[in-house]
């Protein structure tokens, strides 16, 4: 193939608000009642063509269709669309001033996306073939957004979750009196039974001191791992934690560089990893840091936009669990995940799998 | 005063594109041909007014006005504009997920700029009096952008800044070819004269070994600092950079977070900070940067917009040299930077004293 058939000749931005069922909550970041999900359409001068996103919990979705629209479409026009490697990295550089990190990582993950869809297409295989080709299956948990949940509707909540399938859950941690994190904690297990697994999630909401107290106080749970138990900026923080609880620990969602990772791996004394492919630069950061994870001997696991993530986690040999978001992307999608006992399975279709309803998305769409 | 009076009533931003007067280039970030300006003026209840803003090098500032407009504007109104530590620290939670530095402090940045000139006249008090009063003066220095120029260029750029009164000045190095470097390091030297500064800036250009090459090349020309010699992300080869050679290293202009400062000061042996209010979470996060040096006993600097910095560097007694930055701001102010003795005078005025001459800008600005 001549490189030209793949120059990128067009570049589409869109911008959507959907709204959830129901007010999800946790410690950090209040209530969410939608989600932002940003497109990147990208052509090339064959008529091949890629889809790209990224989301958000509900703010700063429109710098980053700013960052696309302004900044990146007309840097991207006339690139060759298989350098995808490189015009990531060079992508990098141009908001470098801006960027390092942050809101730059979410634009170029939209872009980067669409790009490796690209590629797949090109190649008429599907993601988890391309991206390591481990497998199609993946362990999947379900991540409950549920902080503000009655102890009545949180264990309805499992239910529903064990109902579908799931044999993994994480509940939200972080209330102002510990006692009552433990208390549901203590009843969320006596429900699973002793077999399944079990997560918790504090979203940076606690001290270092504070995450300690509640760790051992709920070690006796067998708990799988404790997701952020304190700002994210504090590695040196999390190694004290670590050293101080018989829990694993877990971060990921809020490094958006691979330096960030770097330092994390080496000071935080994690047992697993969970970029999120929608801002840590796409496919390429996500697999960077997959790479990091065998280097270091840590898990791998993903943060959100599971309809992706099934591929990738699927593709790796060291993946540990796909979190199922409680934000549901997929069901906007033509092919919504699947379980199969207890694994999610990744799309067979030819380029990332990952095919927009634009019906189902169309009434949420803000024209920008 | 009632609080009632402060609240936040209004919340205005707007864009310009400021074109410069010529191209200007360095090793990084390529051709800049124009600055983008940011403006965000806040009012209260009493009809008490500030102004903040925040620059970029001519990328992502529609992203800023986005994040503005459309997340932090009504996050602020209402509020109590006196709180302003507190509004600052809120800001960055509100938009943590998207945030943690990047965009996210450039916007934060310009609100709390704005706040501060509120708090100044509020006070009726300049802002080198209140944000430490050290003094009112500063030593300073011409911070040239002038890698794209020819060594004759070059020397009647500095023999400018020397008939402006300058009596230190900084180049840009990271050609292809070291030696070129050198050769115009030693010209510029010549000119200069044994006694004044002179300092020198990669732009993150070189690795670790290029940049401990050139600095060994050009140790006998007396460099006051090395700027940026390698990527902001690696501190610890900063620090095997600061090792290995005989010039102080300094960096603090892509570092958006007091937590990027922390891990810079406790492994990359600087010695010199140049945190910029436009990026660091304003005024307020300039303030903790220079609470940060003082603590390690390093030199404080500045970086970029010297039409605000010369009072902030003259309010503290660890101040090195504020840098006089090629993007000239100060010229679309009433009062344009003053030099006296080669030192730099803060403005007088109630406020933070940069006052927007609206006429000038007014060409330039951008509806969005």
């Amino acid at each position: 193939m001549k490189n030209s058939n793949s120059k990128i000749t067009n570049v589409e931005v869109e911008y959507y608000q959907v709204p959830l069922d129901e007010v999800l909550n946790d410690a950090m970041h209040g209530d969410h009642t939608h989600f932002e999900l940003i497109l990147c359409r990208i052509t090339c001068q064959d008529g091949n063509q890629g889809v790209g996103y990224t989301y958000t919990g509900g703010k700063g979705g429109k710098a980053i269709y700013s960052l696309l629209e302004d900044e990146l479409k007309p840097f991207l026009m006339n690139e060759n669309a298989n350098r995808v490697e490189y015009l990531n990295d060079q992508m990098g550089w141009h908001l470098h001033y801006v960027g390092r990190g942050g809101l730059v990582s979410f634009a170029i993950s939209a872009v980067d996306i669409a790009l490796w869809d690209i590629r797949c297409k090109r190649l008429n295989q599907p993601l988890w073939c391309v991206a390591g080709g481990a497998s199609n299956k993946t362990k999947a948990y379900a991540g409950g957004i549920d902080l503000n949940f009655s102890k009545e509707k949180l264990l309805n909540n499992i239910g529903n979750y064990l109902d579908k399938g799931f044999n993994a859950v994480k509940i939200k941690v972080g209330l102002p009196d510990y006692r009552t994190d433990v208390a549901r904690i203590a009843a969320v297990r006596e429900l699973l039974g002793k077999d399944r697994k079990f997560m918790i999630d504090a979203n940076y909401s606690l001290s270092v001191d504070q995450a300690i107290k509640l760790a051992n106080a709920v070690e006796k749970y067998d708990i799988t791992w404790f997701e952020e138990p304190t700002i994210p900026d504090d590695y040196q923080g999390y190694g004290r934690i670590s050293d101080c609880i018989n829990i694993p620990t877990a971060m990921g969602e809020n490094l958006h560089t691979i330096y960030e990772f770097g330092y994390a791996i080496a000071q935080a004394k994690l047992s697993y990893l969970q970029p999120d492919a929608s801002n840590i630069g796409g496919i390429t950061g996500w697999l960077k840091v997959a790479a990091l994870a065998q280097a270091n001997n840590l898990t791998l696991c993903s943060h959100g936009m599971h309809e992706l993530h099934v591929s990738l986690m699927a593709s790796q040999p060291h993946a540990g669990y796909l979190e199922v978001h409680s934000f549901p992307i997929d069901q906007y999608t033509k092919n919504p995940l699947k379980l199969v006992d207890g694994l999610a399975i990744a799309p067979q279709d030819a380029g990332h799998g990952v095919i927009f309803d634009m019906d189902l998305l169309a009434p949420h769409r803000i024209k920008i």
